[in-house]
């Protein structure tokens, strides 16, 4: 059966998260009965990852088998035909060889967390970052967040629903720099743990705002104490980024 | 009375518009009661410029008189509080003199069209640009532009509604470029006749996909006849970028 990679956009605001759950609107259970209302194949889409609720996605990737040979422009047209007014878009599909896995074969994430230190409310960019309302020491928060970058057991940014066998992973980048009027941070890993990111920046954040020396994260990290971690920012300003294979 | 200026920002996706009307939810009806709320006045918030149902303002201006003399960020900060989970925003609250007039006192209207090129639907920018779908040539469009900057009779880009004395306007700029995955067009003057940034860049994207040549638009400008216009573009991509004094 032919596989067929998946780039897929969307803006997490009105759903649970990608993944398929019994009650609510997820992007996994859109695309999915997109995919069966023009092939008429019921086959869950797989994701590279697991996008929670509220957290947007620009270059999420999926994977699919169909038992026909479509075109890949229609398969890309068709299911955005049928996943309707959602904001669910597939920007890209390829053809795929039977090896390629979405999530197993892919060797690095990257993603992107958007804040904003205005005072005012955000209109146009309603629920597409965190508005934390305070100026941020740019510099402090890009200096602590090198100490989290390498091999380290990341306990500290794990949630306690964290499924994953070992809390131990490599973060290749940590880098946080300013972007117009807001603060961008971003982080690349083969994976992350459940939280990790929001953890991450929730605690950069405590740094910023002048709360938190810069030394107290790369204390948290080797604490490897759920309770050192800062705050898990909220998901309105998470992005996946890209899926590298 | 103490004369307050606010910078205001705002998402024109819900809305009928800028001004108040019988039915349905305006900007500056929301403002204006925003601002009863908070200081027992109610007296209508007065804007720059009157933007139509769906366009966005990133820099509207407007100002109101109020009986007491308010510090400014309790002004901007009461009426952010009060005009309560609607997308709208003052960025700034200050003190002007009696003289100033939103209205009247400006000088130069910035505006932005955003067009993107993509295929599919847009979603974190749903609402925020016009998707046209196809490619466009930016440097034909930034060429046809140009034969409209000037002092000249626009009645071909001019609303049937507008209320305007005169036809004649002075555009300072009309600039196509390119920006990262989209197509922008910034527009400057004075002021604009009514529908005149939407159907000028309905005009100048009939020239980028290619079915009217850079040629055309002069000439539909020179023959003030409102039938040769192209389409009026869609609200979505138009925002009012800033409003000078």
């Amino acid at each position: 059966m032919p596989r067929y990679k998946l780039d897929i956009e969307y803006d997490g605001t009105p759903f649970i998260g990608w993944q398929m759950q019994e009650d609510g609107a997820s992007v996994q259970g859109l695309l999915t009965a997109a995919v069966a209302k023009f092939s008429g194949e019921m086959v869950a889409v797989q994701g590279a990852g697991r996008t929670d609720a509220g957290v947007h996605a620009l270059g999420q990737v999926a994977h699919v088998d169909l038992a026909r040979d479509w075109a890949t422009d229609t398969v890309r047209d068709a299911v955005n035909a049928h996943v309707g007014p959602e904001r669910i878009a597939v920007l890209v599909a390829e053809r795929v060889a039977d090896e390629f896995d979405a999530r197993f074969s892919a060797v690095r994430r990257h993603y992107l967390y958007r804040l904003s230190e205005r005072r005012s409310p955000l209109t146009v960019d309603q629920h597409r970052a965190w508005r934390v309302g305070v100026p941020l020491d740019v510099d402090s928060m890009h200096a602590a967040a090198e100490a989290l970058v390498g091999k380290h057991d990341f306990t500290t940014f794990r949630s306690s629903e964290c499924q994953a066998k070992s809390p131990v992973k490599t973060l290749d980048r940590l880098a946080v720099s300013r972007q117009d009027a807001e603060v961008h941070v971003r982080a690349s890993a083969r994976s992350f743990l459940h939280n990790q990111v929001r953890s991450m920046v929730g605690t950069l954040k405590k740094v910023g705002e002048g709360k938190w020396p810069a030394g107290a994260v790369a204390a948290a990290l080797e604490a490897r104490d759920r309770a050192r971690s800062g705050p898990v920012a909220p998901p309105d300003g998470l992005y996946l980024l890209a899926v590298e294979y």
